[in-house]
């Protein structure tokens, strides 16, 4: 437990009072398991109109367990994997991608976290010779790793380039809420390129719970099977279930993120001209990622909690979550002023 | 939403008050995530102590995940798992340790749900045989899927028997918490044999909280990276921690699994001398197995949740939980006496 | 090298001259890579027509090998396969399938090594529940591990079966050529009920050579890549086909088979009569699989190499070969009348 | 079959004479099968003996095999394997690392093709990380895909690196000889630093045989089990190796090397100074690296068979073989010069 309010990530704060709630309320009497009960049936339901999805919405518990479970829909096991190398399939899930779906990553540099058609079609050289691993899925992740958001007609653009070249879009959202609320649209606008998508709870206030959307009806089929073996289906599901329900309700998830943006935005305007403190990427989520001095790294984090991102860059990840509020950035803003101007 | 208690699964139940009233005391400020906070330190700590475990004791979902993980910290490539043919990981787990470890079960037909050193040494004749799967684990399930319990007697036996013979130990303890009840025995009691073994929450009262126990210290470097892997790092691991913490506080977990062995108890106790009703096999746990007319079967399933275990031996599966009351089992008691006499 | 001919393996023997002046004829000068030449587009069209196949034909080095990339083309992860319990996928592969294909095999016990749609169908009853691995593919041995032989009839029963069941079937193949020795039919004929089946080279007189053909045109676009990810891809591939092209020119395949099933059989009738030997399994190959006292197997052993086949049983396995002798099967049988006088 | 000697690939060459004598002269008899024969025996041991391996050796049929087969031998689950991006591992496999081994490739870029300490280094920031694979493996081909050697001062180098930073060497050896013959050095020189190598004969000579070396010997005990279960295992192992037996007997694979290398140099030697060719890589083995004109390339390709490396460099790669006579080299060279001048 930190006392300073975590810039460290999103995961670090609690989960919102609204989603605790929830847990009591679905808290009365048995329920059959394994998601055959109304909780479950009645938040799937909600997503799939959120999202406009003629498949299905699936619960899982982390992040790392939706990507794999999405991915593993799209793959045969020669088939490989197109990301930006920045992406967290490749960077951050220990080789889960590798392991438990016996895929390759085709990675793709890519200085702000965001793949483009060109990008991708460098990839693509090797279709049809068997001594190459064929790319089959490209999965951008939106907000990307970098805080950066795909805008709609980038994403349109990179739905065609996919449908044309016969490959299949997943998009990691991990933080999608994050990115409707930057780029003004609904999750449908988000969701409508992609064949498979995440949408995180665990980072917008929940205690713990992701989603797998699945927009076509002919995948959902294998689902059930893959989430089982996988060790992600949920005996008592409806606690799942629930935390995204209350998220969706009153579009609690939408004011979390716009928040949380919200705050990112105040805390990158408030270090605006600080001596020695660069911008390293846009602000588009609740991400600010800062150049600065490493001594000044140094003395910031005796007192705050956050990361280094890069120590040859010198650039720092400074993260607001769904309950940072003005006075947590505002101290913090005053910090970085004091510390940028000794 | 049953309105008449299910006797179909103790997973049918709901999460007991104190793992609730846990987690909102748990949801204050920030914690640094995936396990490095306080709350995560000290319900490990405090069940390494419970069960004498010199490695530690690690989180996760499901207890498919947890058997999933336990045996990957003790299989290479090659090697294979000896277990009933009725457990958990062979049945009811779509194919994960295949899947997931690659490793292949080593099945065995034991009519109690048991296994002896007889039985496994039938499985050790290809030993060196590189056309052959090793058998390196011998997994157990502690109460059996059978509902029936080991005793200490029996775990010291198979535990000299598997040092003898070089072979590992796991228990899935899914349900450990039933059979210390019904031994009288202590955590540590029915670990003692064991290389690493799973704990069961979720049956227990938790709302979804499994935990892997590695008993010796060699063995947890691994683990963090395979939990990793295996997608099941909690990012808010406090969540997960603490409701072992409240089922930890006080013994709540024996005295939830003692109570529901009791209505087991009673359910039994119940329906003896009930026409054309039979016990399957001994209850010494939560769970009742009884034969019956499959007619008197199909009546009884209009008013009440429980499974049909074996179609052709018309055998059922009644399920007792924390939260059974003797009200619950007298009722349900009553009906099987008018339909056994109908 | 054993003096005496081996009754042990019919992979002990050597490789028929014409598949050694095969691989002297097609050491000339150089061929492009990987298949693309005309010695493996000619036996691989060869193998085609055979069969009856409209896929393809796929030269790999072993049988494991085979039967992994045979299963492979049929199998999601979930999937499971149907086979009896002395197959050789089960038995014999040090657990191939598990860890190459991540699927479970859903064994049956068969006292003949023979499938039936009644045996199969008790493995059916879980298809749909998401605990279960789901059924898809039935793989039967054709001659089975035990050297009987399904009869025509009772692949087309299979066959009929697995279709109404959407079961795929796969056939092991290693011994093919002997079971269409036996029933005295074409390889089309055996194939024909078949998605995907293997056809063995190594026990007919080649050096080291399988294929696997495949049967539907809609499957062969996975092949390449598998093969080679599963490392069966030969460089210089036309070494292999040119085995194949020997076996199957003037059908040398079908007398080396033919030769090898009446060695057996006429050590089967020699040793008729023999005190104390029985015969275990009737003889529709060219293995003999015969029951005798433990002491004359031990005396037999000391001058002949062949494998006890099962302990407790006292069942012995005499494999003859393309190569065996009439004068090598009179030999034995002698020793065996002698020993069993004795 | 090419009519003019192609210049495509060293495994575009046929067998060399005394390796198909070797075969037909064990074509005498029966011999036990899976390598317990007299055969396999005395080259095994020979491979130890020239490679001053204390382990073993043991055979397999592609380089893919090899490659995987020894890396299975070194790598955790969760463990990553350090490569140059060029590594025929990290292409030419079709993932099969990742699906057999699920390891994730740490890939590097390496403009020679060869590793450094200093490269490796930046590898190993995330050891300890638990989101991040860790650092376990580093492998190296000698020679290189790009034909580069590495000397033996750079080879110590990268030994005493690995062993300070308890990292495991592999070496990809598929054109060991190559190297050796380049370096004037012996097998054991270039195994000295590594823990496990492949040892190629098919690009040598064989008909098709690739040799795993183990230098120590606590690692063996596992490969006759990794070997079968990755479809490995030969059953008349005997062919397998007496093509090593072949190569080793009076050094036949150093002069097949050594012939190769010289013809590469002669080749490189006579396209020196024709306009618009240049020299793309060191000629240190038998491949030959040129840039030029993709019109000249395209007029070459009319006549001669071998690949372009890259497109956009314009690159391409001649490779010579063992049977490959200065004659063939010099009517090449004319050609060059001709379509340059053109």
């Amino acid at each position: 437990m930190t006392q300073r309010k975590s810039f460290g990530s999103d995961n670090q704060a609690g989960a919102h009072g609204a989603v605790l709630s929830a847990l009591a309320r679905a808290n009365l009497g048995d329920a059959v398991g394994y998601g055959d009960d109304p909780w479950t049936q009645r938040a799937a339901a909600a997503l799939c109109t959120a999202f406009g999805a003629r498949g299905g919405a699936f619960f899982v518990f982390t992040g790392t367990a939706a990507n794999v479970l999405g991915l593993s829909l799209l793959l045969r096991p020669y088939e490989g994997v197109i990301c930006a190398d920045s992406a967290h399939v490749n960077v951050d899930e220990c080789g889960a991608p590798e392991r438990i779906l016996g895929s390759k990553l085709l990675t793709v540099p890519a200085p702000d976290g965001k793949l483009t058609p060109g990008l991708i079609s460098a990839q693509l050289a090797d279709r049809g010779d068997e001594h190459r691993v064929q790319a089959r899925v490209v999965t951008i992740s939106q907000v990307t790793e970098l805080g950066t958001c795909y805008t709609l007609a980038e994403l349109k653009s990179l739905g065609e380039f996919c449908r044309a070249e016969k490959l299949r879009l997943y998009i990691d959202g991990a933080r999608l809420a994050n990115a409707a609320a930057h780029l003004g649209c609904s999750l449908a606008d988000l969701a409508a390129q992609a064949d498979v998508l995440s949408f995180g709870g665990t980072k917008n206030g929940a205690v713990g719970a992701e989603a797998v959307v699945v927009m076509a009806e002919e995948l959902i089929a294998h689902v059930p099977f893959l989430r089982k073996q996988q060790g992600q289906l949920a005996s008592k599901m409806r606690y799942l279930a629930v935390q995204f329900q209350a998220l969706l309700d009153a579009d609690l998830w939408l004011r979390n993120a716009a928040h949380a943006n919200a705050m990112a935005r105040r805390l990158a305007d408030g270090i605006r001209g600080a001596p020695g403190v660069g911008l390293w990427q846009p602000v588009e989520s609740n991400a600010v990622f800062a150049s600065l001095d490493p001594a000044h790294i140094a003395r910031l984090q005796q007192d705050w909690q956050f990361y280094v991102w890069d120590t040859t860059a010198q650039v720092v990840r400074w993260m607001t979550a769904y309950d940072t509020t003005e006075a947590d950035v505002d101290t913090f803003v005053a910090d970085v002023w004091r510390t940028a101007q000794a």
